[in-house]
């Protein structure tokens, strides 16, 4: 039993993906599901990509009620299409959804009509080296009510972007800002879910980190403002005196798929991976003593992000001279490999659409 | 030089507000203004109530870039329509959207054309005991974007619903769960703004409290989860042995216009109040005591809302033996007396439209 499609009549020129623009432009269709309360999910179709028509009392715009999710397809060196763990990506959004109060999907049903929807959407998964074809799936809220409760509507839409490289140019190291005041997330918080306030609350410590020089935000704990979290969109990793260590899912972090498959990846390389709490005061003692290797951050839109430098209170750590470090070099290599098809997938994480 | 209007085709039937649900029903017209990155706010006009058209990809859909007021217009008796201290909203406005990186609105300005907004709907203010007619300003981000910043445009509206009373059949004492696991907000998070993330994240500890028969939520601070902050939409305040006392602004807990007012009278009335920390185990040692005299939220939707029973930790406290307190009920009976031009508006908080 296949979809309902509704053909774009119009179909849009495709970018020139080299240097694309991070979520502007969008593919000819998306994926539309309805929810109502009594009748649960209902409607899968696809349909043209086109504007959406919501009452302005829908609760999105009100009490955000709202959770989505980000993930790629690539684009093999013979043409193929392949994703990178989605199943994952539809746990989460259910993980997400149920701190939110959001009625969860059919992980397995959703990640069919995706399959489909990106079937339909071949011709937009670039080729050039580092590209992708973005997918957000997202859930809003949809009832027209100003009362601060659950809504008893919702709409989840799946709409894909084709992206350019994250690095032009080869890897570079990124500088980051450890911010000392604003939070993120706190336990008993929202911050394990991916839902639209755990973003925009952080554009304050964006911009005074970049007005810095910083690319990104280096999250402490809500709690004691010591332990570390995550950056912007990323997890973060640590090689400090030989051993790999990364913050420990506390319920105020996203569990990261990209950071899950390098804990898993490191595992068969048989190198040990600690998942635990760090301090700030003991990152930057490691570094003191000469024994902070290598940082990076991990996520869907770079894979690995090495971190070259780190601002925190007044003082800086310079990590492997603003170097790729060798650790982070393989990581990225074997994951994106595996990802575009280039090395064995011996743990069976892609799926060719 | 007035706002240009367009006029409503079709006139909606007004409802029977004895009893009209909180938040459903709107008026025939609505307020809208557009901000863009060079041109600043521009466009404000009075349309239609209708539908909202926007990218799926619009920001506010993707990381709750968001803020908005809620206030009251209130029906006389000699049918004349009073609003109670509006700037005030315009102003934490502006408070909640400094915190979201969203571009201020010149407050003189939108409270001009909300008052042509409301003179132009004033059939739809409600003349029954306890009514009133709900007006909800709010901002969403509307550029179509994946890109994890602050949006470029905006579209402030404002929508009008008539509502019932909050207490239909005089003021009724609530049981209220004090929240042990669950946290709203946290020093350096959001919980200062009104903006529509800090609302949804609390829906599980509300379903919790639901569930044990209770009516809404006391939020402690996500430090330490001791100290006393609001209730869901309310601020709290306590008398202690003939002391009144109400969470200090921690930065955590939204600024009250109610709260602010009914400080504002005490202090007219020469009763000491006091603005400071107050843990959750000094209020329960209060009460063994026999110390704790009344408990009551303050906020826009009931003006007062006495608590008669706070459940914490399988503790239970009745408090004034459910019964609206002495203290509470003048409160009230001011403050609403005010509002609906029954008492000398001495504090000059009213503007008739
Ligand atoms: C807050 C946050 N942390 C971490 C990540 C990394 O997660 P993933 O590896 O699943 O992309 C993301 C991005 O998705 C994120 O938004
Ligand atoms: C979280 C929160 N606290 C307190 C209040 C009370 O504020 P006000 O008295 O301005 O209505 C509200 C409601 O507006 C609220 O949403």
């Amino acid at each position: 039993m296949s979809l309902p499609i509704v053909e774009a009549a119009y179909k849009k020129e495709k970018p020139e993906t080299e240097q694309i623009p991070f979520g502007r432009t969008f593919t000819d269709h998306m994926f539309v599901m309805d929810y109502e309360e009594g009748k649960g999910w209902h409607e899968p179709r696809i349909v043209p990509y086109e504007p959406l028509t919501l009452d302005p009392a829908a609760m999105i715009f009100h009490y955000g009620q709202t959770v989505f999710e980000g993930l790629k397809a690539y684009r093999t060196d013979d043409g193929r299409v392949l994703l990178f763990r989605p199943e994952k990506n539809f746990e989460r959004l259910n993980l997400s959804g149920d701190r939110l109060s959001i009625p969860p999907v059919d992980e397995d049903e959703v990640l069919g009509y995706l399959k489909e929807l990106v079937a339909l959407e071949k011709d937009w998964v670039p080729e050039f080296e580092g590209t992708s074809l973005y997918i957000r799936p997202f859930i809003i809220a949809t009832e027209p009510s100003l009362a601060v409760a659950p809504s008893k509507s919702y709409k989840l839409m799946i709409i894909m972007s084709p992206v350019g490289p994250y690095f032009s140019g080869g890897i570079k190291p990124v500088t980051i800002n450890v911010e000392d005041q604003f939070t993120r997330a706190v336990k008993g918080g929202t911050g394990m879910a991916k839902t639209a306030g755990n973003y925009s609350s952080g554009y304050q410590a964006q911009a005074k980190a970049a007005k810095e020089g910083n690319a990104d935000v280096l999250w402490l704990d809500g709690v004691e403002k010591r332990y570390i979290e995550e950056v912007g969109s990323m997890n973060i990793f640590f090689k400090i005196d030989g051993e790999i260590v990364t913050p420990a899912l506390s319920g105020s972090i996203l569990q990261g798929i990209t950071r899950t498959s390098i804990i898993e990846v490191l595992k068969k390389w048989e190198i040990p991976v600690t998942e635990r709490r760090i301090s700030i005061e003991e990152l930057y003692e490691a570094y003191e003593q000469g024994k902070l290797e290598e940082a990076f951050g991990t996520g869907t839109a770079a894979v690995i992000s090495p971190v070259g430098e780190l601002n925190w209170l007044g003082k800086k750590m310079v990590i492997n001279d603003h170097e790729i470090g060798a650790l982070s070099q393989e990581l990225y290599d074997t994951i994106t490999g595996i990802q575009r098809g280039r090395k064995e997938d011996s743990f069976g994480w892609t799926i060719e659409v």
